[in-house]
């Protein structure tokens, strides 16, 4: 579901000198991601939901180029005339695209050509953020990397679930060895808020994509919620106690994709041996019982709740959360790749970069929520139907991409993303 | 989408007798909705979402002999024992049952039969009653009647769905003539309504399905109203200015519907000689220029919206509005089978008893809900999960059925139900 | 699969008395056929290959009608102009008609109005025949009995199928009992044939379709060919040496459909306490173990075959055999409704009126084979592809509709008809 | 459609030294057709019906270390062990394998480990072969490379789709210029035979697959064959005369995949600007008026040919015309992969080489043919079923890989192959 939901709020927007580095930056953390892979790697999706990693690499640069540089760099000349079809994704108004669930066909440009159409477009960016540019250029020059983000992520996720299609279950990357060596995760503990009215969504200082507001004010109930993420050895127990085999736990589209598609435990794991393992960016791997729980669909995150006789939180719980009380969470940690296991602290933990937490909110408009014009607006909410929103951010998310009001949010079916859960009740 | 969310809440029983009337009232209008059909009619399933009219009225039948008589009257014989695993719906704690995308295959036992065993369940009900049962067990007989109810209208809209596969597009029934001639209709106008702090949800007095409470406080922006529905001309004009080939007016999933289906018009609309023509409860006939539309799924509800500058209004929005002002609407008719024109009046019109309304509010559980414990709650929130409210009963919603915190809820691409909407706008 | 393949070869029509006979006994025979059925029996559609028994009774009815009557009657006054979409079967030269699959979506007319139909058509006929037709007339009359018979065969097929969705298993009619109580089944004896140059294929004595002719010389290798079909008791033994399990009996395209669907037993057959039962038209049965298998698809009579270290004859060795030797098989038994057990006796037993028997040969046409000109003759060689030619008759086939030269034929996973197996062998 | 048919005809092994030579070739074909292809062209697939290129060069590799070098090489060490899993294709005595429809998800190894592991076993057989081993091995090393010169052809064939899919139509080779201009091809003529009794099949002599025999005697009837194959100047004719628009042509199977697909040209066909152009070898080209039509399934050959008036052949008058008189047809040219425009000439012209020829024939066993025992011989028959036979060779067909009696097969609805046909007659 990679979607791009690219207005920023009104801001004001980043000077030229910093707003090339943070675009340096970004397109440099592209490139590094893509170093690990091969050609074919890089070429072939491995559902119509994922994407090859070769297209998320030339799919942002098309973005600048179409949306920055064609506009506003005279004399540009554009590296192909054909990527526009090729890498659009879904701009209705830009023209004919390239079906998404035939992205894999696409083994010619290849990779190597991919970076080097990434060169090109980088050397007319760097041409025109040193031209002074108008600020509604810098602006949709931050979008597009903001937006290079969000893929970059997505790229790990799709080349996860590509490596866990291949028998050999390859790595992806080993990365750093986690600081502290897990302990056994202690009992998490319920901190209570008081509800009320309260407020959300972005406030218009810096960026956000425009689904983060208009900043508004709900009324919240009393409520509590758990200072730490579901461990993976509290989702065996739910496993354990029969709960893929109960349907009173589970919503009835839950259920039915049990009965269709024979669910008994967490995408990517399996059993060797009497041992659950799963597959991770690292190969195949025990699983770790301590971490928290990942790789669960919406059903599976609501059925564990029920299970517990606990519910889910709103999105706004969970914001209002943040909000409330010093929160720990690692966000600059990028080349990590696994969800830490929590560490004794005080506060809410593991709130930010570890797994994307499902609430029980429906992905719907902000009151006065208005989608913008033009071809950078389109489509803003096209996707509010039929998806959950997710909040906190995974150990896959970039560094600088997470703040308290991001709302990302899937089909309550999907499962290849680092998405678990935290538990809440009413007070 | 027949299910039941059948948890009443706490609220005084009533009285035996009282409630052998309003039961003998319900069967008798079931019994009266059978009548005009043949033992095929009433067989037939014509898509996997509606089930034959014999199995509606098996199925309530069901209900009250195995949730009343046969834990609670004292020698009670079935009437057959096969019954229960043919027309339990989804109840997983009552076992086994007939798969519902099968149900069209049960050409014995016949119509007769079943009509046999209603009035074997009824004399049972009778029984029950004049026996002074416990308040527990008038609840449940209380239930049973708002259930069938429910079935009431499906059979209605499921037999429309069969007429409607038939080249010959029989009519089901010759209603009565409407009481005015419709006129044209005159502007919608637009009431304002401040919002703020509102209560919204079922307080306890009467009878209301589980999901319709607790009673809550919601927050509300300031919000307009029109004070009709959407008619067939403007939705014409939607149509002839390009609506359902654009695809920004649209939902992502509802685009990819129009694409794989072909949807250019409401459902059962078909054109003849340049005039549009829509399947109806008396046959085919030509479409009512000043009727309310009818028979849109959310997408196409949501893409007028859009279209009109406007959008849809939130369950509560519509809620507040008929807790603050006078409303028009007749609930006493369910005879007419087809909604009416605006007439000429004052406050919000036609806001009972025309068509659903599709709001924006997807289907989900207000702060403190609890599904209920047994087999009657069993699964009160289960389908909590990608479909959205509809609010004001249709043309095909029994007499005193409706009220206004009912929430009726589909999926946003269901069309064969009595749906359209009212417009809505920030103030 | 019901298809029509209707070019009488050349032969001296009926006499005009005769063939009112004729065709009195076939119509009459269709009548008794729709007896046992309710109208929702008749109507429904239990799967895309299958028709509804009303279907069945019109569309033979409309084959009258507009083949034989509106041409050649003056004055005829059809039954119902509508009648002409709803029950053309795939004549493409006749216009449009409604789609196969959604036969059984015609609630209306009701069976008793077919019925009317029926009267109304054959009074029609009965004028025509007195008015001492073209002969070319007859020829088509003589058809439409042949065709009447063919969807007599498809009724008793579709209907068990439908009643096998039952969970109730409904019987359509206790049939006679069999004359003589079955013993164990003798084992088969392997009858001996020299092969050489031989003649097959209708001579053009007596009706024959045109897929029977032109008659023409094969040269067969020498054989042997069982001289009864295959019993349940030997069927039981290949499933319990594990045949469904074994991947090198099964042709590849059958093994997909076990992998795909679990067969792991003939179509119909249950397992109750250890006991295999099946679903016939007297209901629910205990597997008779002296029968022929029945309901088997061509992957299974063909993997049975290689289990047994035989092989199924071709079309052209059988119809040697019954040409060479003096062979046994009542044909005038239709009320039987089961296959008969084979009795002790000489030359080829079962060879008529108990099961259709797979062939190893491909249904295609023989040298010189033309399609006729016209409707009539519309599609004579449009089914030859992917399908296998059966031959002999089964228990439901209509007395006096079996003869030696009969090619049936169905797709290699049919498995509805009443289809088994007869071993051959190189000689 | 990949499948090994492998069972050696007896005949005398080749000697090893011809045989090192003949593998040497054969395996540096392989090569040499893998050269033009970057990893991810030789990893993707395009379709569950295709393979990708890397799988067909380590397939035919795993079958030389499965099937020889395991069982006869002493001291060899398999180059990876989990490459039987991935590269087995269907044999089901030798274990489990990858899923077909999932061989494109295998982007690790890479196609330089495929050639490392080519090379390696290319060592081994060496080695072997140097030791004088048994003649039934050098049978089996025979085998093999006919195996691997089916997978040439098949790996060219699927390179094509696979490239089509792409929209910049890439090239995968620009092949060696026509030795000749075509001018306009001249009429067909048609040759006649008088049919009688002939002899068909493998008779011993040199290698062939098991399917090609035994020898045997068919009765022919006379009849005529084309001298040439049907170009695409007269294909266009037949679609320019509403061929694809009557469903009088068409088999029945072939109308619904009309409906279904909206076929209206051959494969890789589109027009632009009013001209037909098709995908090749060499990218988009014009279509050669004067080239014979390819890439029909056999249902629009069979159309054709009815619109034509004539039929085709069957797979006998196809292999008794090559036995009678002189024939032309290059076989040796594997480095055109385009079908050659016909030449004018004496006797029957382009009979191997440019298409693959539908015949009428249904794939079926020859009189007396027997499966192999063991894993070589695994499925000999398994395919016989849904399939057509055709004959002649393809201009994909490597060198000396084509001979009178060789029986290619593929379902009636396969397109990607080089597949054409020549028109028949009775006499």
């Amino acid at each position: 579901m990679a979607r791009l939901s690219p207005q920023p709020q009104s801001h004001a927007a980043a000077s030229p000198s910093t707003l090339g580095d943070q675009y340096r930056r970004v397109r440099e953390d592209s490139r590094r991601l893509g170093e690990p892979l091969s050609d074919a790697d890089a070429t072939v999706q491995s559902m119509p939901d994922a994407s090859p990693a070769k297209w998320h690499l030339a799919h942002t640069t098309w973005f600048f180029e179409t949306m920055v540089l064609k506009p506003n760099l005279d004399g540009y000349k554009p590296f192909d005339e054909r990527f526009d079809y090729l890498f659009n994704s879904y701009y209705e108004t830009l023209g004919e695209r390239h079906p998404r669930p035939r992205r894999g066909m696409i083994t010619r440009p290849a990779l190597d050509t991919i970076f080097d159409f990434r060169a090109h477009v980088d050397e007319g960016i760097d041409k025109l953020l040193a031209s002074d540019p108008d600020p509604s250029v810098a602006e949709l020059v931050e979008l597009g990397c903001h937006h290079e983000q969000q893929h970059q992520e997505l790229l790990l996720t799709d080349i996860l679930h590509l490596f866990a299609q291949n028998p050999t279950k390859p790595a992806y990357r080993d990365p750093q060895p986690l600081a502290v060596e897990p302990g056994e995760a202690d009992d998490a503990r319920f901190v209570s808020f008081d509800g009320g009215i309260v407020e959300v969504g972005h406030d218009g200082e810096g960026f956000a994509f425009d689904c983060e507001g208009p900043r508004h004010r709900v009324l919240l109930e009393p409520y509590r919620l758990a200072d730490r993420l579901v461990t993976n050895r509290e989702f065996i127990a739910f496993i354990e106690d029969g709960g893929y085999c109960d349907p009173l736990l589970w919503l009835s589209a839950g259920w039915a994709d049990i009965l269709a598609n024979g669910w008994s435990k967490p995408f990517y794991w399996e059993e060797r041996d009497g041992e659950y393992w799963t597959m991770t960016l690292r190969g195949a791997q025990p699983v770790d019982l301590d971490a928290p729980v990942t790789h669960l669909s919406y059903f599976e995150a609501d059925a564990f709740a029920a299970w517990s006789g606990k519910r889910l939180p709103t999105e706004f719980e969970w914001e209002n959360a943040v909000q409330s009380l010093p929160v720990e969470g690692n966000l600059a940690d990028s080349g990590r790749l696994r969800p830490r296991p929590a560490q004794a602290g005080e506060g809410l933990r593991q709130m930010y970069g570890d797994v994307w937490e499902w609430t029980r909110s429906a992905f719907s408009p902000y009151p006065r929520f208005k989608p913008a014009e033009g071809a950078v607006g389109e489509y803003n909410g096209k996707f509010m139907c039929g998806q959950f929103v997710l909040r906190g951010g995974s150990c896959a998310t970039p560094a600088g991409h997470i703040r308290a009001t991001y709302r990302n949010f899937f089909p309550p079916d999907a499962r290849w993303q680092f998405s678990g859960l935290r538990l809440a009740e009413d007070a």
